[in-house]
């Protein structure tokens, strides 16, 4: 894939998607019914005259959505597992005040819980080493260790490693980006990302505009330096509500964004491209600098990468972020930010408060992402995390009570699930807990401790029987709840 | 030595130094002369009756102060280097008046400059990775690539990797302090220690004491964070002046104190022991958190290990900050804090900001603490900078303006040079970097742009005719100002 063209990769990745809509309609109106045998992969592609790896994604694309599934040695059958599907939650009613924020505390403990190996971790929003490339990285980075010793423990650069800055620019394309080398700085993971943003844009006091529910780590962020967080009303499926956004722009004063268009922590919500434009216009207009938190951008479910924010940028206005800690590896600790035309300050800002970049880390990944295997990986990832997703969805579909909704995401890592509202997703986590099973509640996510009967499920972790059993004894306490 | 226990290796100390100041009152009453050789190892050993290492010891001392030089193959001679010694500048005399910063985007500058391979470089204050254990760390970082590959892609726990934490708290010991592993929190280098420490003491606005000069990237912290800076008086060899001190606190709210005790940069002063435990008193009856930047600790040229106020705390206001960016590896990002009864807020704010710390490092560092080739080379690094120090101090004198003064640094990786009151430092900058030598004007050390006729000359990079050239030659320049 990384060495054909762009248009081309467009086109096959549309087919496929065609392809796998016309399965999915025969599907849900019974022309195909559980139990049926799919054409194999070799009769279809010899009926539609398309390469193999088509009909593959295609069918891949279907089982990740739960209509057919995998037998080994066998082939691709129509499953009933798309039938479970459980009604999505609605736009959230978040109530337009700016406040400060107090999850911090909350926040630390849930963090030390999240790593712990007794539990059966739906708490995560990462993935778990096994779906990491762990071999093609040990061996990168002893053979980057013996041969470019003296250069690993030394300074980076104040931008970061030039060969990674390169390697992102150049797939800033893939976003319909068009970055330069010297646009792009490293810093260390997504937070700091976010954090020297923020620090950037906004003063202590300033108004920020957040997704409601957003990402807790976000939510720190405000937090720590002091500022106010405002939430927007989002939808699970389409994302941040512009209306809502302009509606708040008027009875406040917003002095920065900072939204998750691409796969919203914890919704799995995707912007479409036209709001990405009509936002990415918004803020140009009233001068509001934007933080585009884009850390799942690549974690998509779909045909394509979906776009940014800042591709449609023309202002300046929008610093993109994002990091390797969801797809390569958490623990190197790198991340980057396109800060348009807060560069300098972002840059100063950097080396005042942590000098520079992990120097191995970057090289590691540099050299990673020279090779075709960093887009296997990817692909790999996607997919395994889309079965993940499926896998997830239907068994608390299968389980939680009625009433229960659950999110659909295109991406990303992680499901929401709103609960009756009698049910407090506090206790909930309490009874889970002595079951050895953790998850987020809801009310992290929010700064105005909404969502208690809400709670997000993290599908990061290899699906196991014992992760499935977690998810249905999750259902069964909130059942008795 | 690790495996001798501390109060022999402390007895042997004070005895080489014993042994090196009798050579040195002998050599400057005119006992011994310039040229004349001194008694082999062997003999001395045998007519004092200790071991040879401590013979050697005092020999080292003795050719790091300039007073003998060693010839390959034949012995150690007098030098007359000794005699060469400009006087040391005086305390400095700040004005007391508390002022936000304004360094930053002269810093930036700086450290780009720092790294430039085609300049002489007088201008980075760490050792260069000719000076670094490069071999050791490629080996073990290769090792821990390929043994541990999935641990070290995973991220590491908040307070940072146990092991590490726990050779950090046994080496506690060596400056008189009792930390438990529970108590130190690892972070991404010395940078994030002391803005993680600032913010968790003090806010916005808040007036923070620093001594006078002190290391820009302390201002340009307090800068960042929008804090004002109050300058100390500090004296070249015995470091922050306290009467200066609490004569400051009278006239001003001092919200905290951010101080370097041991060889402060760029002064390389060492506060005695005595005055670190009456500051530790001052600071408790004040209330007033101190932290205390102990990054060049280890890089003493005396006997023993100086203590830290740390060592004195017992009101758990002292937060110590360390990395190993200056005796292991700068590129690794690795530094910590033990910071004392704001060890929860400390976490919480560096959860809030960078999550963790970088994995792979973090490994190689403890399994180097574990091996005796950790205590091996921060001995030959102390040698080598002592030795580097004289070389430096030496070519210094030999080649700047009568009335030129230079401190006399008993460690750490710099030296102070005060020019006459006619030379201004960054023209002499500015002239110096045409001629391909660069080092750091003195303005950048102050909050209040003192010291123009001073500058900073770091000693880190291995002593060459190149860097003994650029020393003659920025004195030459300095001359004809």
């Amino acid at each position: 894939m990384a060495n054909r063209p762009q248009e081309q990769v467009r086109g096959e990745g549309y087919l496929y998607e065609e392809i796998a809509q016309k399965f999915m309609r025969q599907i849900e109106l019974g022309g195909l019914r559980p139990g049926e045998k799919l054409p194999s992969v070799r009769q279809l592609q010899a009926k539609l005259d398309v390469s193999p790896a088509t009909v593959l994604q295609a069918y891949w694309l279907l089982e990740s959505r739960n209509y057919i599934e995998a037998r080994p040695q066998s082939g691709f059958y129509v499953s009933d597992g798309y039938r479970g599907l459980s009604p999505e939650p609605e736009t959230s009613r978040p109530d337009l005040f700016a406040r400060r924020v107090d999850i911090g505390r909350l926040a630390v403990a849930e963090f030390e819980a999240a790593g712990d190996p007794r539990l059966a971790d739906l708490a995560s929003a990462r993935p778990g080493s096994a779906l990491l490339p762990v071999k093609q990285l040990a061996r990168l980075g002893a053979k980057i260790c013996r041969t470019r010793s003296a250069e690993v423990i030394s300074y980076s650069t104040p931008l970061g490693y030039a060969p990674l800055r390169k390697q992102l620019a150049r797939r800033s394309i893939e976003w319909g980006g068009s970055l330069l080398p010297v646009e792009v700085v490293t810093v260390h993971g997504g937070m700091e990302a976010l954090t020297l943003c923020l620090r950037a844009a906004a003063k202590p006091g300033a108004v920020i505009a957040v997704e409601s529910p957003t990402y807790y780590g976000v939510l720190q962020i405000i937090e720590s330096l002091g500022m106010l967080a405002l939430e927007i009303p989002t939808h699970p499926k389409h994302g941040l509500s512009l209306p809502a956004l302009y509606a708040a722009a008027k009875k406040h004063r917003i002095d920065a964004c900072l939204f998750i268009p691409s796969f919203n922590n914890p919704l799995g919500s995707l912007m479409p491209d036209e709001n990405k434009k009509e936002l990415a216009a918004f803020v140009a207009k009233h001068s509001i600098p934007l933080i585009e938190d884009d850390i799942c951008g690549e974690l998509y479910f779909g045909h394509a990468r979906p776009k940014t924010v800042k591709t449609y940028d023309r202002s300046g206005l929008v610093m993109l972020c994002s990091s390797f800690s969801k797809t390569v590896a958490p623990g190197y600790r790198v991340g980057w930010i396109a800060p348009g035309k807060f560069l300098e300050k972002v840059k100063q800002l950097r080396l005042m408060s942590s000098l520079v970049t992990v120097t191995l880390p970057q090289i590691v990944l540099a050299d990673f992402m020279g090779t075709p295997g960093y887009d296997r990986h990817l692909r790999n990832l996607r997919r395994t995390l889309a079965v993940h997703c499926s896998s997830a969805a239907a068994a608390a579909a299968r389980s939680f009570p009625r009433g229960t909704r659950i999110s659909r995401p295109q991406g990303g890592i992680a499901l929401w699930v709103e609960l009756p509202a009698r049910v407090n997703a506090a206790s909930l986590k309490a009874a889970a807990f002595e079951r050895g099973i953790n998850f987020l509640p809801g009310l992290m996510f929010s700064a105005g401790k909404m969502y208690r009967n809400c709670l997000r499920l993290a599908y990061g972790q290899v699906w196991s029987p014992r992760i499935e059993r977690a998810v249905a004894t999750l259902g069964e306490l909130a059942t008795a709840k």
